[in-house]
């Protein structure tokens, strides 16, 4: 699947051409500019901090001399657009989550999140020592893009419901918001399934276009407002366990710089990632008390509910095994959870378990 | 307790005194080579990679305007002095875990490892987001230093021992290598206890000098190659369930630096971080899998054990809280702990028993 020689003779192929036609010495020597376009509304909780901290570090890192100039959603390109604007070189980079643009490509959903999949420590593992990061560059050079993980909301909640979800049953002809494979999950269980970018979610629950939706965890979730709509909240979902966030570059514009200015980028994403994750970890447990304060039920799925999840999951994850490059990360990611979830078992679960007995935690 | 005076008197305080004589532009107008001692050995597993990570992404991002010199453990200061002679500038920074130096300061503990205490992703919590930061300043400058986290080997394993520890009594008189705080909890049980460098483990437990150690996990121990002496392992440990590795600089040193330089410091810092935790991850159940087929039995300590071992925990964590510091430290790590704690249950911890369950891992 090669969309490179479409985009660069489409409508938004021109800033690439131009950009292609500098030389590379020329950007050494002098500051420039990047742009940075966002899957996320400005202001986003946790989302938006940690584009602004790639595009803050790399600009204290280079001195300015790559100045990052951020624009939310929708004050350059929309939300989810960004994936063709980067690839067609009409912005130099974004910071968002990878499963918005499942239609560019399936295998995409192992970098942002496979439901069912992987924690953020278990994502890591593989990315960085188990054979991810050779096979993002395989996917994301057929588009242009060159990734960094830089940034995790951690495991996201299931959710809020105008009503308690006791069987499988209740998610038929509910219309719910979730995006990537999650939502493919959702739709075999009957539900009537919207991607909306962030921005856009609390309108649309506020106004009744839909009756429920999941965004990401307490902290965020309070922040959006979600809990002056309905009160009913599920914590464990099963649809993003660590969504990967992505600062993503054209790979042109990446090529061009200088090594100095390519590892400021790589350390940047790298610092952001762990730095924004715990942020979302941080905050989570007293949101999640003011919420309870305010009136919100915190819930849990019963195993019918997980089961049926589990079942449709599976499906939805084998749909696009005909495609050799899905596959091929299929197997490399099944093969790194596996291992990865033997040991954590192990270790830290074990450890946990001992640990929270004993100290009353 | 302020041993900068003391120590901007002694011998070692020579190169210090002649680092505060030249002006900070004179660094940032030239190449400055930075000497980067550990506590490692050259090429122990892991932990020196994360030194040598930080080494080599400092250099590359200032295009060598600051040149890492990594000198191990024995080639410029032995593994046990780097605390001591980075406070005194006798070399600008240093990679290591901090329970090495309690002498120096009880506290240290909070940043390096308390038994029972933090996971990797909590102590990231609770650094970057819960206050840690700011206390690491207030207790770091008392020595003329800035630490900056930049690895973890996750939750270490509960060791190699000569026969089954079955309980409590079986630690009466058995010597044993664990450093920090979980080492005196192991004086507690009575046993033996000696703290030495990774570099000198092996050799002690070959000669019996030791009867039993504990190093990493299953990847860093097979490499160290205690499987050759013993062949009875423990799993999860009390002692070290995410002991943080700092990169730690000379105040004067770090102060001298631009801005673009100390963000470059602090970013290489932060992608090693989770790069070097992913590392142990990543490669610790394919390990365990190679000892178990070359005879190791692997076992888990029974309740009573873990019992005696908190018992003793809380006993050691106690003790220093007389110093307003520790106290202060104590609070603020134990209060993110406990919130960290209840989302992650709430959370990773009940979506992974239902992934775990429904996907056979």
């Amino acid at each position: 699947m090669d969309r490179r020689s479409f985009l660069r003779t489409s409508a938004l192929g021109g800033s690439a051409a131009a950009a292609a036609t500098l030389a590379a010495p020329a950007y050494a020597q002098g500051k420039r500019t990047l742009t940075l376009v966002t899957t996320w509304g400005r202001g986003l909780a946790g989302v938006h901090d940690a584009a602004q901290y790639c595009a803050d570090a790399i600009t204290a890192i280079t001195d300015g001399q790559l100045t990052v100039d951020l624009k939310a959603a929708g004050e350059l390109v929309g939300a989810f657009e960004v994936f063709d604007a980067v690839s067609a070189g009409q912005a130099d980079m974004y910071h968002g989550v990878d499963y918005y643009f499942l239609g560019q490509h399936p295998a995409l959903s192992f970098f942002s999140q496979v439901p069912f999949g992987m924690t953020f420590q278990e994502y890591n593992n593989w990315f960085h020592h188990g054979g991810g990061r050779e096979l993002a560059d395989e996917l994301y050079t057929i588009f242009g893009l060159k990734c960094f993980s830089a940034g995790n909301t951690g495991p996201q909640s299931g959710g809020w419901y105008a009503k308690q979800m006791n069987s499988p049953e209740d998610f038929q002809g509910l219309k719910f918001r979730m995006p990537g494979q999650g939502g493919q999950v959702m739709g075999k269980l009957g539900a009537s399934v919207q991607n909306l970018p962030g921005s856009e979610v609390y309108q649309a629950l506020a106004s009744g276009a839909i009756d429920g939706t999941e965004w990401i965890g307490p902290w965020a979730d309070e922040k959006a407002g979600f809990q002056e709509i309905t009160k009913i909240y599920y914590t464990a979902g099963f649809h993003e366990p660590g969504p990967n966030l992505n600062l993503t570059v054209n790979l042109e514009v990446f090529e061009s710089l200088t090594p100095a200015h390519q590892a400021a980028i790589q350390n940047a994403a790298g610092a952001c990632n762990i730095w924004n994750m715990s942020q979302f970890m941080a905050n989570n447990a007293a949101a999640l008390t003011r919420l309870q304060a305010g009136g919100v039920q915190v819930m849990e799925f019963p195993d019918s509910v997980w089961d049926a999840f589990g079942a449709a999951a599976q499906e939805v994850i084998a749909e696009p095994m005909g495609d050799e490059l899905y596959k091929k990360c299929y197997d490399s990611y099944m093969a790194s959870l596996k291992s990865s979830a033997s040991w954590s078992g192990r270790s830290e679960a074990a450890f946990s378990v001992q640990r929270n007995r004993i100290m009353g935690l």
